[in-house]
């Protein structure tokens, strides 16, 4: 399911609006009066007056059902509220939290009406109410996953100013719109440990997602131990799979926190790591060693040969007993058919059973895998290309190739998880995802074909991530999708959604995540022992300017690379969708599009502009000549300081009201193109900005002329690039 | 034997001297062109013209004996450098790297004479030589070990300028000087799990220490899962401890870096977590709870108790087919008496038995001790109260309370380990520890003494440290104690063990270790959501330049702090021994003392004072009445801000040649008593060289009259503080 070819994709708008639409600072957080930091939005929220102050008495009563999943959840609130505020609340001798005895008296109240099931469930009650007031807060929940969520909320809520630590008082009903809300993690093509697994899952339950979905096997590497066929990882993964002991315990550490566990085995192509050890079982005769390269590869797992249907009933029954959810995913994507074309015997098979094609025999294998995986009780999910006439009912698709996937599957009467545009690990910004909507508003879906659509999934193929940068790629991002999938369909406002995730950006570092902290040591690493405090200063700088290529670039931009390649390059420094890129663009637009800008309302962009030049100049000469990594980076200092000199040429006309000589914009326009070209798989990402800089000030003519409005469309289809090839 | 009185520790000079004893920048790492980054410093080193390239065709050829151990040093050391270096060295199918067949075009030749213990050994050779040429490195050892030793110091010699990577030509011949080097971590007080142990292996394996000792059971907590006696792990810890299983894992990850484990059970004192699960083997009815607090507390086992041997022997006997080496460390320090005085049972015990007093109580319990270990083959190690006439000959003594342990011990015939001067929970500079000599020049050990003196260790108590602050006590200082241990007795030139410590901080970064990176995170929690960029860049300065008060000193800054409180306040961002204050020192001494001063001589000493002024003005009005967690700093912001005007009027008075008024020096140093009091168990690092300027200010019309060492003599003795009550 991670392709590594570009492919068309109606989803994403085009990349050049990304900084028009966007409003966010990157200094301090900034708080809405009227507004909230919580994300996922809750479905209901009133402010009313006062705030509860959170003090070392700070006590907790527990009403009504209590257990072990209850009070971990709740210690774990205290414990990261204590972490956070430096206080510490009251403890019992045995070390745990003193909790109040009488309710009256307790800072706040939970009541809860009974258990969570013990496996957390498909469409399980997650509903909450919280109200807080100046002398109690109050969660009320069904369950205890509801209490779980509503602690996500109030750990979110807890907030300081110079009068302490507080909640605000406020009343929120919150439920999610869509049940199924998912991260999905490919530990095959890099390998991702225990530690890596256990902080998402913490970052996961901040932001109420409840589906970790373990893509676990892969051409690249084969990531859990089977004890009825021990040659699958031990041949099949260099070493590195999660014992059946360790999966057991990310089991238990995601159902503490309320989230499934959603295992994948991709068969039948994908398949490479299978048959490392079982050569036996593929479509076309062995040996095959694990594949490093990425890309979609031949091995197929052989239909036709009983052989891999008994290993399939003896490998799938002992999954079956160790994951205890009721869904298996079974991948079923991108076999390319080279292996089945090959074999006579195969397309003699398929003759025989009046099986037409290729495609009817994956169905043939989806429908024998249908059968064994129903008499261990488990329900069969797959990727998009598993729909076919005759797919067993029950089944639910997952669609990953377009839009189209959802109507397509719903029509037919299946249930489905959309992650068409929920591709974290091609870098898009987070807007774009946070917009995708799995049944947006004006849907020509039916409403009963609406209610076959469970959520969506975020998926982080990981061709391009190690255990040290892989949070950079999920997080903060997929907080937005969280929120897509929790919150009701109206909240969209993008930049009240990145107002937001720069809080929970600081919520999701403080439960362990990395996506900031890995910058700093890498950053080291790349610059060199002979890197000055300005150098190292200016390569942050000058990394928060950059991010990198977007779709399946980067395969391009380094050819040799593969699975057993560092990834401790400098794009492995840059993040997609920067705060910086983000906050330029929008003082940008503050003073471009301002009624009547004066030449102060350039001030910010001209400082921004002189600081990226000076950035580049202290890069330029110097960093490159004393570490050889730093080379690669050389281009794009150089454009950073070429796109520095044509913004900074355009502010001074803009605030002379001055008009260019002729051939100034295509000039300026042609050099930005230049500055815009990726080099070692990192590009600009202030380029949308810039353009639309050079072209307002060569079209400030026009501006009387054609009125405000009328000017801002003008220039901004003119500041579009042309749509790449 | 991590007390929380402070005690008289004649082997730590005054504080007040470190700042003027060291030169080190704080900017981009400097090479010495006569010298070599290595830490440990081999035994002898010379370099010849020419390098070795490193290119993406580096390839190894192991000659003579090769095994799996070596096997995974050598691959260590090549994904190390291509994490580093971002090239990809020749790779196998199979995923390893692929090694020369023709040892004559490989780079790097690694020659084995066999293999290393299976349990790595006390005294096992660790010798190799490295010799590097334009065209080959050949790194001979005897002993697997020894090649894991040469590894470290390929991966420390790796280095790159503009024309590429390298190793430096070079002749190396090196073994260590004594055969114990190790690193104890207490996981009791504070537990530090799997992740902790790991990296902190990887760091120790980069700087050549052999044993990790781990401090097991305390009155905290008992960390080891014990099948026999589950009760004690189980009641013991709240749910904090290694199984059997990763304690395994811990043992061989251990094994393959050459580095023996050393389990500590302390025994018959330090044990509250022992008796919480089994009230029965105290001295005194329980029932018990695992202490929170930090001290020396009551609860002992009872020597006189038959059923206290029984269980020692059961668990013990455990034991030792848990952990291979045959050194048991049992502790014994710091029983307190008052169980065993308070009890007449014991009492007429110690009478009957002719054992004189609870002293010989205890020598008596270790000589059952000691029978029971002998009978699993295992040697008894303990601190150094063990020491008795009826002390069970083979046994080590293990010397913290005072310079004299090691003679007393040896004196008797006992061999012997020092970690007295060692504490680097104390938060003293690196210096102090690097200078501490387990048998100094001059030493009045006999030969024979100096035969038994097996080595020394760095010890961690972990009162105050979490798992995100622990890398920063241990690192980068015990790099310097490993080099004690380590290199030749003569090489002791704290500038250059300062230099060197610059690099290897880094390559221990690079091998996972947090002692750098856990401030940036740290900070942004502690600092809140409404700090500006500005503000924590100013809060990153502060910090470095504050340290943690040294000795016992938290416990009376932060009276109520336990095991429960968090660490996450503003001292555990601050950290020993920091560059900051060392480079300011040098630059206040290459000022004052330089042989003719003009006023460009003091402008890096201006700037820094005038940075100090901005950094308090950036945190003094504002951040504090953002965050309430930053109302703690502002004693000390007010400090800098101060001592920062004192430092400026000082560098005035020089600058001009001028005299101050009388009384000004009186004055200023009172200020600056003020300014170094702690606050929030953190305080000022800058204080010496600034006593220093301000005396050299007041004193410059002396300077004639006394001669350019005379007066600086007389500078220095005036600056040193008062000795403290």
């Amino acid at each position: 399911m991670s392709n590594f070819e570009p492919r068309r994709d109606g989803r994403f708008p085009l990349r050049a609006l990304a900084g028009l639409l966007l409003i966010s600072g990157c200094g301090a957080l900034s708080a809405a009066p009227a507004g909230h930091n919580l994300m996922p939005a809750p479905e209901s929220l009133q402010y009313a007056a006062g705030r509860l102050a959170v003090t070392p008495l700070f006590r907790v009563a527990v009403h009504g059902h209590d257990d072990a999943r209850l009070r971990d959840g709740l210690f774990r609130l205290l414990r990261a509220a204590e972490e956070r505020t430096g206080l510490t609340f009251p403890h019992t001798l045995a070390g745990g939290f003193a909790l109040a005895e009488d309710a009256t008296r307790a800072s706040l109240v939970i009541e809860c009406g009974g258990p969570a099931p013990a496996v957390p469930a498909l469409g399980e009650d997650e509903s909450y109410t919280l109200g807080v007031t100046a002398t109690q807060a109050v969660l009320q929940a069904p369950t205890v996953t509801g209490v779980l969520r509503g602690c996500a909320t109030l750990q979110q809520l807890l907030q300081a100013d110079s009068a302490g630590w507080f909640l605000p008082a406020v009343s929120i009903n919150d439920h999610p719109r869509f049940p199924w809300r998912g991260l999905m993690i490919d530990v095959c093509r890099h390998w991702q440990p225990l530690e890596v697994i256990k902080r998402n899952l913490d970052g996961m339950a901040l932001v109420k997602l409840n589906v970790l979905h373990l893509h676990l096997t892969e051409n690249q590497g084969f990531r859990i131990e089977s004890r009825k066929f021990p040659r699958l990882h031990e041949l099949g993964s260099d070493g590195l799979y999660f014992t059946q002991q360790e999966m057991r315990e990310i089991i238990a550490y995601a159902a503490a926190r309320g989230i499934r566990v959603v295992p994948e085995f991709d068969i039948p192509g994908h398949a490479t790591a299978w048959v490392v050890g079982h050569p036996e079982l593929a479509s076309a005769p062995g040996p095959y060693v694990i594949e490093r390269e990425w890309g979609v590869f031949d091995p197929v797992l052989d239909p036709t040969n009983p052989r891999v249907y008994e290993v399939l009933d003896g490998f799938l029954g002992e999954m079956a007993a160790l994951f205890p959810d009721p869904y298996i995913h079974i991948g079923g994507d991108e076999n390319n058919g080279v292996q089945w074309n090959a074999s006579p015997r195969i397309q003699t098979y398929i003759k025989e059973r009046n099986l037409r094609d290729n495609a009817g025999l994956h169905a043939y294998f989806n429908t024998r895998v249908h059968a064994i995986l129903a008499k261990y009780g488990k329900q069969l999910i797959g990727w998009d290309e598993i729909l076919h006439p005759d797919l067993p009912a029950g089944s639910v698709v997952h669609s990953w190739r377009g839009p189209e996937g959802i109507a397509d599957a719903t029509k037919h009467g299946f249930e489905t998880i959309l992650s068409n545009g929920y591709y974290i690990d091609l870098n898009h910004p987070g807007w774009e995802y946070y917009l995708n909507d799995p049944v947006p508003a004006g849907t020509a879906l039916t409403a009963a074909q609406q209610k076959l659509v469970l959520g969506g999934e975020a998926t982080m193929w990981s061709e391009w991530v190690t255990p040290e940068t892989i949070d950079s790629r999920i997080w903060p991002r997929t907080a937005a999708i969280a929120e897509r999938l929790w919150s009701p369909r109206e909240v969209r406002d993008v930049p009240d959604m990145y107002r937001r995730l720069g809080f929970v950006s600081r919520r999701l570092e403080e439960t362990g995540l990395r996506h900031e902290s890995y910058l700093e040591p890498a950053l080291r690493r790349l610059a060199g022992d002979q890197a000055a405090p300005a150098a190292l200063a200016a390569l942050r700088d000058f990394v928060d300017l950059l991010e990198p290529v977007r779709d399946y670039q980067r395969g391009r931009q380094q050819p040799g690379a593969n699975q057993l390649t560092p990834l401790t390059d400098l794009v492995d420094c840059t993040r997609p969708d920067g705060a910086a890129a983000r906050a330029f663009a929008a003082a940008v637009e503050a003073c471009v599009f301002a009624p009547a800008p004066t030449g102060a309302d350039f001030n910010v962009v001209s400082r921004q502009l002189a600081a990226w030049q000076q950035t580049a100049g202290i890069l330029g000469p110097g960093l490159a000549g004393q570490s050889p990594r730093l080379l690669e980076a050389a281009p794009l200092v150089r454009a950073l300081g070429e796109a520095g000199a044509a913004g900074r040429a355009a502010v001074q006309l803009l605030v002379a009201g001055q008009a260019p000589a002729a051939g100034w914009l295509q000039a300026r326009l042609a050099e930005l193109d230049l500055a815009a070209q990726p080099h070692a798989a990192a590009e600009l990402s202030v380029m949308a900005p810039l353009r639309l800089l050079v072209v307002a000030a060569a079209e400030q003519d026009q501006r009387k002329t054609l009125g405000a409005d009328a000017w801002r469309r003008h220039v901004q289809d003119m500041a579009r690039p042309a749509v790449q090839p």
